[in-house]
């Protein structure tokens, strides 16, 4: 056998493996509000924000290395599952499930890939690199916009208040990408404001 | 209204829209057979595809522009459906609903980045580029891998015989990843070989 073909049976079980994340659901649903979303699906869209939206990234973003992160920031959640925002959660055990899973997940992959593209999910993670915050502040500017779309359907479900929406999705978005915050903040309020349920 | 708040009000209005590609299905199914795919799961899978292969690309192919097509290759579906590659269909009728559709769907944007993200849909399309002709071979690559993981499903319910399969498929992708279709080629005759329905 060639390098090349052991090269793609690993690489072709990879991404075997990642069909899987189409079958991850989410708390957001759908913006026409019939389903709830996958996490395959929510990856593709969070990819083409970032292609759509790359001029409200702040100077210093590289786009196309947002986008792959973005591909790849979900894919522990074929191990780990979601864990919806709003959710009371224990997010260490968290942590520890999703480092499991990127470890058994990336090394499916050739040795050097898989340093690769787990290099590229550890700096999503950490959100400490312009593109790592970029790629966040998407990460948490989507599920708003399909809440405001849906008529706030998540919103309702997981009880969320506005200060738990300008906490936790509010921060992240206007640290990595202060545009967009500026944008959708008005929206949001205006939900709040219109729906006394708290 | 500043420029910028115009510019966000048309491409969030295009990425709200983007949403319903997760209502469009496909003939192919999930790798484990459980429903059909959906197209933006599948574009998604796609870039993936494009990202993890890489290296098997033909000199000269920039792999951030195959991402960045495969992202959008399938939005004027939005509008025109999936047309099945095994169906009996008018293909020249599909051709001019999807011309209709590109309008509709890119126009949405600002009118520079409609043009520009119109180009590379029509670039993918037209499939004479090495980095149209890359990204078209692994919108072929995809669906058979899948076929191979859920038992050929999706070939049995369409009724698809070898011949089929390495004209409609192995072509495109013997043209822009020829080492793919080494790989896949006699993957797919095995299956054939052992599935004598046809």
């Amino acid at each position: 056998m060639t390098e090349q073909a052991r090269r793609l049976d690993a690489q072709m079980a990879f991404l075997t493996e990642a069909c899987r994340l189409k079958t991850v659901t989410r708390a957001t649903t759908l913006c026409d509000a019939s389903r709830p979303e996958n996490t395959a699906e929510h990856s593709w869209h969070l990819a083409l924000y970032a292609l759509v939206l790359a001029e409200h990234a702040p100077g210093g973003v590289d786009i196309s290395r947002v986008i792959r992160m973005l591909l790849l920031h979900d894919l522990v959640e074929i191990d780990a599952g979601d864990t919806p925002i709003y959710a009371e959660a224990d997010r260490a055990a968290i942590a520890v499930r999703e480092q499991a899973a990127a470890r058994r997940i990336f090394g499916l992959l050739p040795p050097d890939q898989a340093r690769d593209l787990r290099a590229l999910w550890d700096e999503f993670e950490a959100a400490d690199s312009p593109d790592a915050r970029f790629a966040k502040a998407l990460d948490r500017f989507q599920p708003p916009n399909q809440n405001l779309a849906s008529g706030g359907i998540s919103w309702v479900n997981h009880g969320a208040t506005l200060d738990m929406v300008e906490s936790r999705v509010g921060r992240p978005i206007a640290r990595g990408a202060p545009a967009l915050w500026g944008w959708i903040a008005p929206r949001i309020r205006a939900w709040f404001a219109t729906h006394k349920h708290r």
